[in-house]
């Protein structure tokens, strides 16, 4: 007997399910693309998606089934931003004249400001602000169709800091829509207080704080930024083979604003992702094809540094690498919390097709969190994550930007937003 | 015995008024700005802007006043988009695969795509599918803070065509919040039927179209695409001076993909403003400043070309000229409706600091309408259009991107979003 449908979307103009499993190279480019279709759900589950007659053979329904009509629109899963920093406090609008006097990312965090000061304001925080911004911020994606994000520590830096933007990385998760993994990121920055001695800053990482963080369970990841000026390789491998020590999977800022070797360093571990990108070596790409690394890239980031370099996307795809996009979501490089409005840079900048960037920010996105077996795509046993657009096909959305193009989002098979 | 207020916006955090006049040079640093304050409206004008001591002294309320409460947001004068091309019928996010693939602006021009794939779209669309595709944009439009938007014919391209656009621009303005102001660009491309005969196409602008359009009164201002390609220098002169003889202000598509002289013909005629303007010259600039002409900036296709040339809005500055940026909201070359979205790029990329981007979308792009003694900024007599923002404070407009930052928009004293 089939099983009974809680919910059915239909009249879909242009359904993309993304389906067939984590994307490489060529298979960037099928995001399973159906013209017309239908999708149905129960339990919070994808019980068919396809073509209306399809799903209609697959599925019953009965009094209780609810209908929702895409009027035509496009039908995507939700997105996945497998790349954020959405918990903190207090906002960083004052640095944006800085920028525009022409100080560099790393001159504002020397001089103290950039993540140290939103390490300041968030430490000062107590938890109720710190869960009303972010609670804002994130309902912010979830109208802009993200339907799961990575959160990461990283405003802390001190044991209780750490352990404590955790446990609200949690509650949040637990009590909205946005299905949220947390990802510890101690090594964000070195804190004031370390900074003529970061050696034992790192210490304190990989000897205090990451045994509290896989001892709690509150993390699924456990993530460095391996850069030139903030942490070097030497100190994010210590740091990353103490959290693999300690059940804590890799993943690694790599090569963002110079080149240092990260992307080989992530395939070395076997890092979940790698992430940023910019300046990654030839031999980084291939290291990374190799051990099935995902890359994941930030052209928002990119875009609102101003500096006009992007990742070569191209050359991750060319090489087999798998490809997820995110927002990168912060207070100081990349202040907005709409993965879909990277859709368009990442079209016009990063130079994907609409096909790609929407691999990227779904399947592939889920690989990068460890979750491709659950979310991303939309197949019979998946979560029920699907965003209806006001658009009439998938190419739009890397076309028509600057406003918010979601109609409905569906997290679970409830309608959402 | 002060006047009533029929609406008082109070408990705002910051009030930019941009009061003033048109601001070049340093003066585009000066967006009026006060702590605190209170905005006083009826009959749809401002009846007093400032502290909320000197408004609560300026003005009268009684049981009929209607109070907005800012709750400590940033408010601004209504943004004023003084260059769009919103009216058209159908979408070309199928060029976007053109444009990935590496084919110029000019190259899909020429293929017949770009403009003149509108024009068929715009030909073959009944006046009701216009009027509801170009409603929900200006809906949009005021979604994102615009309250007054100019917009161009240009995609009909025939006598009779030209016309029905500018008559449906008038029924649009009559119907919605967003005051439209109409310009004629009858000389926006070569249409296919003339593609061989250019100059005949001019002849028809000139000899026909531009007397009718003044006949009828359906344009304040005269616009041609002065573009190597599109319309020669002469051919330009020739349409602007003709519409001159007619009563019609003259603007100018100039120096866009290539330097040609446009900002040079722009001052020459006394144009009102000058657009686009990446490749304008030392000597056009100088002539623009001298001129009195309105630079009006676009940031948002510039972005968009992704061709990593942007506008020299410093020496625009430096030189004296007034600064004014809009959207050039059209479906090829900037798809998006809203002008705030520009507000990013404009600091980001045409290095403009916060205060100078909000007289630009404001009190100058109202002086680039011809309009700075009516609108575009927040003093006593001036229409009463404000936004009231989801920030604390100026520089936040520049700063927190993707997401619509518009809490509420009031248009002639009434509140509409
Ligand atoms: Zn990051
Ligand atoms: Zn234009």
């Amino acid at each position: 007997m089939q099983p009974c449908a809680e919910l059915i979307v239909h009249n879909i103009g242009r359904l993309a399910t993304c389906a067939g499993g984590v994307k490489r190279g060529r298979q960037m480019m099928d995001a399973g693309m159906v013209t017309g279709g239908a999708v149905a759900a129960a339990g919070g589950k994808i019980l068919a998606a396809g073509s209306e007659g399809e799903v209609r053979r697959a599925v019953n329904t009965d009094g209780r089934t609810k209908f929702i009509d895409a009027r035509g629109g496009l039908v995507t899963p939700g997105l996945v931003d497998c790349h954020t920093h959405l918990l903190y406090a207090g906002s960083r609008e004052k640095e944006l004249a800085w920028k525009l006097a022409g100080r560099s990312y790393l001159e504002i965090l020397a001089a103290g400001g950039g993540i140290l000061s939103t390490v300041r304001e968030t430490r000062r925080a107590g938890d109720e602000v710190i869960l009303s911004e972010t609670g804002k911020r994130l309902d912010r994606a979830l109208a802009h169709g993200t339907t799961t994000a990575e959160v990461k520590s990283g405003y802390g830096l001190s044991v209780d800091e750490e352990l404590r933007a955790l446990r609200l990385i949690r509650r949040l998760g637990d009590a909205r829509p946005v299905s949220l993994v947390p990802t510890f990121l101690g090594a964000h920055a070195v804190p004031e207080e370390y900074k003529d001695e970061p050696d034992r800053y790192v210490d304190l990482v990989c000897l205090e704080m990451i045994p509290r963080v896989a001892g709690e369970n509150l993390a699924r990841f456990n993530d460095v930024f391996c850069e030139e000026g903030v942490f070097t390789g030497e100190q994010s491998r210590r740091v990353l083979k103490t959290g693999l020590a300690h059940g804590l999977k890799p993943k690694i800022h790599a090569d963002e604003l110079a080149g240092g070797g990260g992307a080989e360093l992530a395939a070395e571990l076997g890092a979940v992702s790698a992430d940023h990108l910019l300046h990654a070596s030839p031999g980084g790409i291939r290291a990374l094809a190799a051990s099935g690394t995902v890359a994941v890239l930030l052209p928002g980031t990119a875009y609102y540094l101003a500096a006009g370099k992007y990742a070569p996307a191209r050359d991750f795809i060319d090489a087999g690498v798998p490809v997820a996009v995110a927002s990168d979501a912060n207070p100081g490089s990349c202040p907005t919390e709409s993965l879909q409005a990277v859709f368009n840079p990442a079209c016009l900048y990063l130079r994907l097709r609409p096909a790609e960037v929407l691999n990227a920010m779904t399947v592939n996105a889920a690989a990068a969190l460890g979750l491709a077996d659950q979310l991303g795509s939309l197949e019979a046993g998946k979560s029920a994550d699907l965003v209806i657009w006001d658009a009439p096909n998938l190419d739009y959305l890397g076309y028509h930007f600057g406003v918010n193009l979601v109609r409905s989002v569906i997290k679970e098979g409830k309608q959402v937003v």
